[in-house]
């Protein structure tokens, strides 16, 4: 029995043909029109075009979606085009043919509903990637990756194994080329050098006003807060405090007592969280000043 | 020329048989029996009645909502009723006959939309209570004042003079009775003798993260934040940290400038501070453990 | 392998001694002073009150949850006197000792989104039931009822055979003790007379302006709307426009296409559904006029 | 006394040399490089631009921003370019060089709650526009206008005046080059020849499902809805069916009463449709196939 993901293996690359060109550099004249123009010279029609200006940093961003299936030349010309016109132009690129899903790893410890709220999407063609495997601190959620075919790998850690057992982590990752680790409520603190080697992603509980330390959701309680929310951000060195990706909250009153609030959370953390995870493969993220443009899908 | 509240003072009070009963104190068998009891005895109906029991503390809340235009009794005589059943339940009680208005005092600095929004909403019906007077430590929304008919008084402040002016403000806010002050953007920081003398609602802006100090909406900007907030909130001794009232929030991208932060931030603080300044002359609010039981409206 | 329910199954009701009573009636004084003091007179606590008064109807709502654990009388006793109590009061009531679950039945056809949600948040322990069955005119989804180790029935339908299938289906949910019946995207139109036999709860699609007929989405994509919605409502003869339970929405752009609106719907549907059922569940819903007064959990 | 917008008035136009281009036509390779090319030719720096592809009508869409403060050529050059690879690609376009303010004009009954927010906010620098005029066929909300310093014109209609009164109404308009008329509840069916004289801009409620005819919200309140909404959109020869500009809700409960429901629509539709009037007067709308492209601010 299994619920693997059959619609999307069948398929496996909805548009084959359509890449991604993301640039972003000090703001200046003459960008897009070098852009545009690069691409309509090697024959690639652009289908979607975000950008955005950050005025008050003065930097330029762009997000450019072509169709390369008419290309005049090929993809080593192209990526050389751009590398020039962004040395030209003191940008900074991210070139994606759009070819190869990404591969995802997920993390987990023990709560499971933002592992289930992954695998189901993924499997409703929601996430368009490949989760190629789960990690986890605990044997408890062994189950549900069987359920979904998905590579189970038990790490466990204590304060003395964490770099050793991280070291075998990024192993592991790198043998399957992961490009993105989603940090589903995994209860372990990581290394700064393991959110340097691969993009991570985390979801965590946010509150207005933020209860810092052990047990927000029972101090959110006891302060009386209307709204809880939940924040889904890159993973960097200091952990809760790397680029935003999204935020949502949801209203609660004193009715609410703490496990409410707890079921309340877990709701708004698994949205939040495939929200991020799917800006993020979509490559409509782009990351500044520990701050991320999130373009629209 | 004037908005003055034609519609209102033609109407003093909407319902002018109706009170309000709030009770707290620890949870325990009977307490909503003897209450209803007591009213039905003294040929009261109970039209609208809410109840809480936080368990975690123990308290029960109850608010009843009764008329008492055939009552058998007297004031007197129903106000000893309740006296006497708190007494016996260790509760405390407000009871409030609800045929005169609360007066309401709103302080000012220069900041305008939130007086604005309490004026006008009051002069659409939808504040049943008296603005009686507008103090703010700057000469300029004197004419907002003005249109409105509200008398308006400036109370300079200064370090040195604080105390000596909040002293003067006191004496004229006991003069006229007023049962709440409402901080619509005041831009002074109020001693806590201030607060403890009378009712005070402030607004302030709410962030996930919270930024704390100076140039919060630049801060937010700068951290790339998906959401704003805001809060309003009693005023207590530490001035951002008294009982939370209500708090709303609204979404922000990497698209909206400094600008735009301000601009969203008016419109969530001008009707946050009014939903919440409707729920207190209602008589809907308990305040207890630095927090508010906020029944529905 | 399996993902029963055993956080469930171990503790058979959270709280065994807490009862409900539903009552409602024309609106009339000294109908909450009698109930309670019924209660009172038989020992019994009030948890919770929650009470209405639709004044245009002059119609009167309590939900009473009780604690019986020290009941001085018996079940019997206790249900004769709410029956004298509303006879005087010419209300109806509904009384739950609230200590065997409902029995749930789920009827499928191909779409899975919202029984997943309802058996991993049922899982979760959010939804205080038994989901005792899944129906299905469709064997698809039969490996999502065995991995959660529910019994799962498909019952052919055709116009022809529509009435006969029911009533086996009727006499299956009978044989069972089955309260409810939640359509999760069920594509059959149901007969009013099953609607009539069990309580049956349904989610639809909603939007400003309505889209009646076929292909909903696609023409809210075509007609350029700012926001989708979900409506759970209850069954009755004309299938959308039974008593409405909840009601949500999101906000969509011109940048989503049909697929994006689909996606949305979806997550809208599953979680407008699953708060349905669990106010359902609880208790919490009084149906009268067509229209629903759903108290807060 | 009056609250005119000194703040406006004295800083003639924001940012003096940014214009906008919005094109729209069939989707093909090229037209962004070709527009691109062009602006940078005659000197223009894209500051900002937004592009959107409806897939299923094939049609391509943007909106540009940009800087002319440096342009090489002049205005009458560019216009003759734009014109030019708009013939070539069969676009069309529109090109405003944003130095005029556009004209607006209000049209009003009796409620005052939308006129009060687009003055407040017009008049806190929020729409960058002049309000020209103030339109009315009863004369009670003269001394609104009068406090903002805004000509204000009644206008009385009769079923067998409308169509001349309308003419006047137009040839007013004409006079002061009016690019805008706002319906902020005008309680006249305005006539198909004048919504295509001019753009205008209606607002009205919204409900899941729709409520069509009189008293909506007191037959909403009877439903037992749980949410209200309110749509802005171009008024076209159907009144409420012309292309939408923006939509919100707000969520309502049982407990609310007619009054509630009226006092919460009241806040939507304010809000709802200055959120509209920003867009417009911004330059960011494509109205096509009777919808909207609304690009964000």
């Amino acid at each position: 029995m299994s619920f693997s993901n059959a619609k999307q293996t069948k398929t496996p690359i909805a548009r084959p043909q359509l890449g991604t060109l993301r640039i972003h550099g000090p703001d200046q004249n003459g960008i897009v029109a070098a852009f545009s123009q690069l691409l309509y010279g090697h024959g690639c029609g652009i289908v979607d075009s975000e950008q955005h200006t950050d005025h008050s940093a003065n930097l330029f961003f762009q997000r450019i979606h072509f169709d390369y299936s008419k290309m005049l030349t090929d993809r080593i010309s192209l990526g050389n085009g751009v590398d020039e016109v962004c040395k030209r132009f003191d940008m900074k690129s991210a070139l994606n043919w759009g070819d190869v899903r990404q591969q995802v790893a997920i993390m987990v410890s023990k709560y499971d509903h933002c592992l289930w709220e992954l695998l189901l999407r993924h499997r409703a063609g929601e996430l368009d990637c490949d989760i190629c495997m789960i990690l986890s601190n605990h044997p408890d959620l062994q189950t549900v990756a069987d359920a979904f075919q998905v590579p189970f790998h038990v790490f466990k850690v204590t304060k003395d194994t964490k770099e050793a057992v991280e070291k075998e982590e990024l192993e592991l990752l790198a043998t399957h080329k992961v490009d993105l680790v989603v940090l589903a409520r995994y209860m372990q603190i990581i290394t700064d050098n393991f959110c340097e080697s691969v993009s991570v992603i985390n979801i965590h509980h946010s509150f207005l006003p933020a209860f810092i330390g052990g047990k927000p959701y029972h101090r959110a309680h006891e302060r009386g807060v209307k709204l809880i929310g939940a924040t889904a951000h890159y993973a960097t060195a200091d952990l809760d405090e790397g680029p935003i990706i999204e935020q949502d909250i949801t209203r609660i009153s004193h009715r609410d007592e703490v496990d409410d609030l707890l079921r309340k959370g877990r709701l708004l953390e698994k949205n939040v969280l495939v929200h991020a995870v799917k800006a993020h493969i979509e490559d409509r993220i782009i990351v500044y000043n520990n701050k991320c443009v999130v373009f629209d899908g």
